[in-house]
């Protein structure tokens, strides 16, 4: 039996024993990709719970970096970055519900995959920026075209580095707000999380009727943190399924693997991140586990994992977890 | 001859020789109040450069804390606090302008004018918040109601504060985004910056066609930081100016005064926020007023002026500012 | 009468009737400076509580900046920067009690006074640092000498400054650290703050028998923030009075001028260096001036006033101050 | 052949083909224990490179805390917590060179072995504190005791915990500075780093000659962060070899393990201390390893590996690593 049958979308979803259907979000459907998520854009499909949908992702730059001579500078215009596809509405999420997201699996797209790494000025983690704004003068700025495949990352001559697919921008929509696809925040966004591959799921708070969800900004690996400002960034074909918790009232979005919890917090400065992902952490363990809250609280200090997101968007990106086989009654 | 002769906005703006309409955004015509600052509502009023507008602005809280006993936690809702007027457009605003608002006048409105400071849970600079995270209860509740007029705000018998008004949030439309107004950033929105009152300039960079101005917010009187999360929050009949500088392609707000220049950033951490004041100050000295690069830095080193806007909101506001004499040629 | 009659220092401090001997510290005297402030270098001086003090300091580049071709990287050696005159014996003066130090004037020193005022490589606010590190090539190197007399600090031909010499560095012993004359911190240290000129009084937690006053670091003028990292650094002919406060047992320094008290953070991000000094101001009201705790609160978010130190050094510095007027009964 | 013999201490280390003395550094050769880390407390061993130390740890609340009701508050007095073994002398070591400290095993000591784990008032990351000062009143102060032994470390009757010991605490002495033992920077200090257990390597700068080694705050485990504040600090005896890298000039610590190489960087804000150790992998794989400096960082944002030691302590300490089959030629 998969764990997946233990976890919690499974559990508590409210489309667990439907036969899913199959939906296809591929660009011709998708047509006008987003830069922008929250409760003003038209939806493109509209969904059960449990569901499958099979996404066509363009890569965070918009499929406008061909080649190693096509710099971001020049090819790209902000804020049209990061496209999502989406929005997408499930039936019965409401305000006050979870939306879970299980990614089945995550493939390179197109004839000759390749992935695409920036050095962008003024952005990243070593670099002055928009916000830590200095009167250096900016880094070089390159471009980096890797071969892909479901094998591996081809870096160089010297370096394969392993498929690790993820997906970095996973958002519903705010209530009110519309908020930049660069930006991660309660209602999820370009958290950028190593963990969010095929295999997991993430809960999002629900905060408009049907969830919106949107999708997009897949890459082929990631190192903690995306430092230089960008993963291996590809355009891929993505395969989800989601599902609906009802009354689950989550503030900040969670993440479940086969032996994994974690809640993720995004802000800046970093510690601010990490101080909401463990507190989620631990008032989670506190509602659904059993626990008193200074035991999880001093607990977690033996046994809590963090992962850095991202540490280079417009807010930072943690996620703090704990091993399941400690939850356990 | 008034300053305001030799301000940027008289010099530059396009409607400097137009002898003003006065437009009136009375709370009939405003109607339906807005909680985010975007692209995606409806225009109240057109007016033209150089144009004047009487804006009848409701309180922080939206009028609905009217007692001592009106706990926040019990009449607010989420994320509906910090009505905002508008959006008004003005005609000849196109991105890439900058669009000046001069503040002629702020009075307490109603008949028996009160303004309100808040204690609200999980808010302020020396609490744990929604973003520092922590484990600690919340500070106490509490609601404070003051007698306020032109002459000054009665807030204890022991002490009376000047009346010294301004305007918390004004901002123009980012180009995609839909922003909350309890948030400052590079559009404007809630700096809370005490220098933002009668006498004034701000110049705001605009994204949109026709700049789409929003104002609320206003305050009877603030300190450096507004530490406690909440000034002397009421509602106002703030009279304006606007008017167009074509071609001053700003990212981020700046403001003007009889004596000084100021540049104001917004971010988190705080040093962030004063990062982005004393560079973009830097850079203006260099463009605008023939300063060499590092001549600009150091000096402003030895006479540079920093005021902490807010340090509560989602991101921190610090203006960093210079006295006028020294731009002299 | 002068204020000083009513200022803390008058009234409690242990040697307010007495009539004050002067000492000399010069450089005959002092001979070795110091390049760290701790409980383990020998004094060279004991004073009694109430007496005057001349101390002759050295200028932060400890003078081997001589002419606008001595570059920093060439002639200064990390960590001895900074130099620091002491360590003085205050008798009388004993754990848990505070340090009055009351600056009587400052004058430049030397025939042919000129201040200093330098880019150093990855250093200041505006630059990657060795703390914020990014691979950013730095800025380029510079050293201004500027003229400077009582009148004035001549900074170009186009700019006269005003001469607001204060005292950057000053500091009692930590009990058992010993910390390098950069930092700033719960003794003191390199807080930068530009309201301890002439006229003020700082008052320094002791932590060890005698107090171990250290001094340095005069600046004829400096900007808030200290923005590029180095204020106009000259040598100086400092005359201060010392007192003991018995049983004043602070965590922070405290400053008192004329018309306000204000209370002093140094921390990192600055947001915590203000969260201390407005804390630290509230507890005052509240311990001393009769407040209730939320009222102080309160209040200061009406009027509270922040002054930023320095947010180039190892910690950065704020001070939060309120207007006298309003702590009377 | 055990991976030790291609290690940096083995290849490049002074001492590597001497067969090494063991020294003995139990309670009676300690005696007084050491608070601060600097240059000026009295060595209590001298060694050659190569040799090993047995060395006997006290835990970091110097024992004082016996049962679940010694509270901290009552039984510890600061800064007299965190205590120190050393200063070690070893030959040859001189600024500018790199002390290697292998960890060659860890084993609870004393006769009926118990860890502890405190939460202390105003201490932890979920909690204000006397930097991120707030108004909130401090958290319940608790003790946990917990029995330790080599195959476990039981929490409590649902949880046990694997037994990964390492060391906490971990410094150089400064060239002129005394620090205390609870902050960490580039001497190393207080660092909590899970990684710093037996089979790892550290490398620290030295900054004096004899390098003056200090050791000690055993934890019996920890989570990422110590987020409580505390780890299960216990005493040990912990076998170390220590050797000297000549002419390795490190501005900070770091670290290898049979898998990785990890630099350290400890700052605040958080994001500060991660630049650090990103920057120094960069320089190093720059430096040693023959990237280009451009193609490191492009490939760390596809590989890197980050640790989160504390985030508790005056500073905190992140740690960002590299695969070593991603070094190879």
């Amino acid at each position: 039996m998969s764990w997946l049958q233990t976890s919690i979308m499974q559990v508590r979803g409210t489309g667990r024993d439907r036969s899913p259907d199959t939906h296809s979000l591929d660009e011709a459907r998708q047509q006008r990709f987003h830069f922008t998520i929250g409760p003003y854009s038209e939806p493109v499909l509209q969904v059960r719970p449990g569901d499958r949908i099979v996404v066509d992702t363009r890569d965070a730059f918009d499929g406008k970096v061909r080649s190693e001579a096509d710099l971001p500078s020049r090819v790209l215009t902000m804020p049209f970055v990061n496209p999502q596809n989406g929005p997408i509405l499930v039936e019965g999420a409401e305000p006050g519900d979870a939306l879970a997201v299980h990614i089945e699996s995550m493939k390179p797209r197109g004839p000759n995959p390749r992935g695409t790494c920036c050095l962008i000025p003024d952005f990243g983690a070593l670099s002055g920026t928009a916000f830590t704004a200095l009167l250096n003068e900016p880094l070089p700025e390159k471009v980096r075209k890797i071969d892909v495949d479901e094998e591996g990352v081809y870096w160089s001559r010297r370096v394969t580095l392993p498929y690790r697919p993820h997906i970095g921008t996973l958002s519903c929509s705010p209530e009110l707000d519309s908020i930049n696809s660069l930006t991660p925040d309660q209602h999820g966004g370009n958290m950028d999380l190593p963990d969010m591959g095929p295999g997991s799921i993430t809960y999002l708070p629900v905060r408009t009727p049907g969830a919106r969800l949107f999708i997009g900004d897949a890459h082929a690996c990631q190192g903690d943190g995306e430092v230089c400002g960008t993963a291996v960034e590809f355009s891929s074909t993505t395969t989800i399924r989601v599902d609906v918790v009802k009354g689950w009232n989550l503030q900040w979005p969670r993440l479940e693997t086969e032996h994994m919890l974690m809640a993720i917090g995004s802000a800046r400065p970093l510690e601010d991140a990490t101080r909401i992902a463990y507190k989620e952490l631990v008032l989670w363990m506190e509602q659904e586990f059993g626990y008193d809250r200074w035991d999880a609280y001093m607990m977690l200090s033996q046994c809590g994992k963090v992962r850095l997101g991202n540490f280079v968007d417009p807010k930072y990106t943690v996620g703090a977890g704990i091993d399941k086989k400690y939850l356990q009654p």
